[in-house]
């Protein structure tokens, strides 16, 4: 089994980091070449109880076939695990777009299961994760990469992963925005370092901006759509195309409970998971 | 708004059918020439209570963007109706893989609402609607098609819709297997003219005869998987992969509970739903 060498991210990256050996990454560098769109793997996989998205990314291309997840969710872990073994996939990072506070990540159960794996969130969550990310950064897998947009608003630490720009990377691009932006809708802001002045500002420097083609998948979703575009929500959602006052107004007005795991889950995903103890 | 001419289909369909005035149709016999796999638009979307799988296709290259919904629910009629009129989309065939015994359709409601939709469904099911299809026939929407494949055993009139084949049409192809091929699964045999030896063959002569990468969607997942492909299927299916005997035993000792909705959903869907009073 490969061990993987951390490097720090930076966002002004010159050159793909070693994540494996000279070998593989000169072989990995002249397969950029002849790298395309289908060389994604790509699954969504749902959490009934949360109404949770975790996405499963792999270069399927690349010899090694590294892969990464977004937001996984405790109770799933063992699918997602089983999934990744079936397609012969070897899972490098487990990527939170935030702290949730729906439900407990499941990053620290599959460090637990897989100690090579990488846990992943931004500087600005406080979170304890092996690596930290922010805004211009690029997590490599393979011959393809995710770009990091800090996307605060839902959370002070939100993040939006957006699959890499160019020839060699996935068409249209993919955008996994957390609980920044829901297909016609988008996440509370008033917990955990909320601002719908932030949230608001972030979608449309962040993500509005992004191709119109860019298919965005969501955190979670509640009534059964799977993906959504720029364009459609830049036409159709019904809080984010409003100026940013009648916005914020509309946050401040929400009136919601007071979520019901949210002392359970944010405390065990501010170190990834209640079953790991470090991270 | 355009009316719809119908049109028999054959198994041996000779030209594309005239479902567009002679304008429209030539010019797109003309865009055919330039269409690709982009021209599909798709959408997975996801009924909570019994789990089931509608799926909207559309050919979004032609002017008049024909869509399809195969099997709607009842209860999502309306968020489907909604989607397609924001994409602008224009709905002309609400198909059936077969008749459900876990939901009611959403094929005569919708009827009711755009009565231009045609619904769709297998002559073997021994259900009302305005199109019936039988292995071979080609269900054309613009310049894409699906393929019909009968895929008895879960019920007598299962179908598998199966994008076309061909350089103008969506690579890899996609089958929508209905309750015949589940995610690691398939349908239950013993009710509405079910046979495990009928599914077993169905899906050996039928699905597992598609190239590899075909991606399988099917009609429900309980597990929170959304695809599947040939190639997996072939290798981890648990019941599937094991020799017909070997299958027919455990399909014949699964110790199912009587489905709690058969008595509602069934009569109802064989007139396309109870909202419609004619089909």
């Amino acid at each position: 089994m490969l061990k993987f060498q951390f490097i720090k991210f930076s966002p002004l990256f010159p050159s793909k980091p070693s994540f494996f050996p000279l070998s593989s990454r000169l072989k990995s560098h002249m397969a950029s070449y002849s790298s395309s769109s289908s060389n994604l793997l790509f699954r969504q996989l749902f959490e009934k109880e949360s109404s949770t998205y975790t996405y499963l990314l792999a270069d399927a291309s690349h010899a090694d076939k590294p892969a990464l997840l977004i937001d996984p969710v405790d109770r799933t872990v063992d699918r997602d695990l089983s999934l990744i073994q079936e397609l012969g996939l070897k899972l490098v990072y487990a990527l939170n777009t935030h702290v949730h506070a729906d439900h407990v990540t499941g990053t620290g159960l599959i460090k637990s299961k897989v100690p090579d794996v990488k846990s992943v969130i931004s500087k600005a969550s406080g979170a304890t994760a092996d690596v930290y990310v922010q805004q211009g950064d690029k997590i490599r897998f393979g011959d393809l990469y995710l770009e990091v947009r800090a996307t605060p608003g839902h959370t002070l630490g939100c993040l939006t992963y957006v699959t890499g720009d160019g020839p060699d990377q996935p068409q249209p691009r993919r955008a996994f925005t957390g609980d920044t932006l829901l297909i016609r809708g988008c996440g509370r802001t008033d917990f955990q370092g909320g601002s719908s002045e932030n949230l608001y500002k972030s979608v449309h420097s962040q993500i509005f901006t992004l191709p119109k083609d860019t298919l965005l998948y969501p955190a979670h979703d509640y009534k059964g759509f799977s993906v959504t575009t720029v364009g459609e929500e830049m036409q159709y959602n019904p809080r984010l195309t409003k100026d940013e006052e009648t916005f914020k107004n509309i946050m401040a007005n929400l009136n919601l409970s007071y979520p019901k795991m949210i002392d359970v889950a944010v405390p065990a995903n501010m170190v990834c998971g209640i079953q790991s103890k470090t991270s």
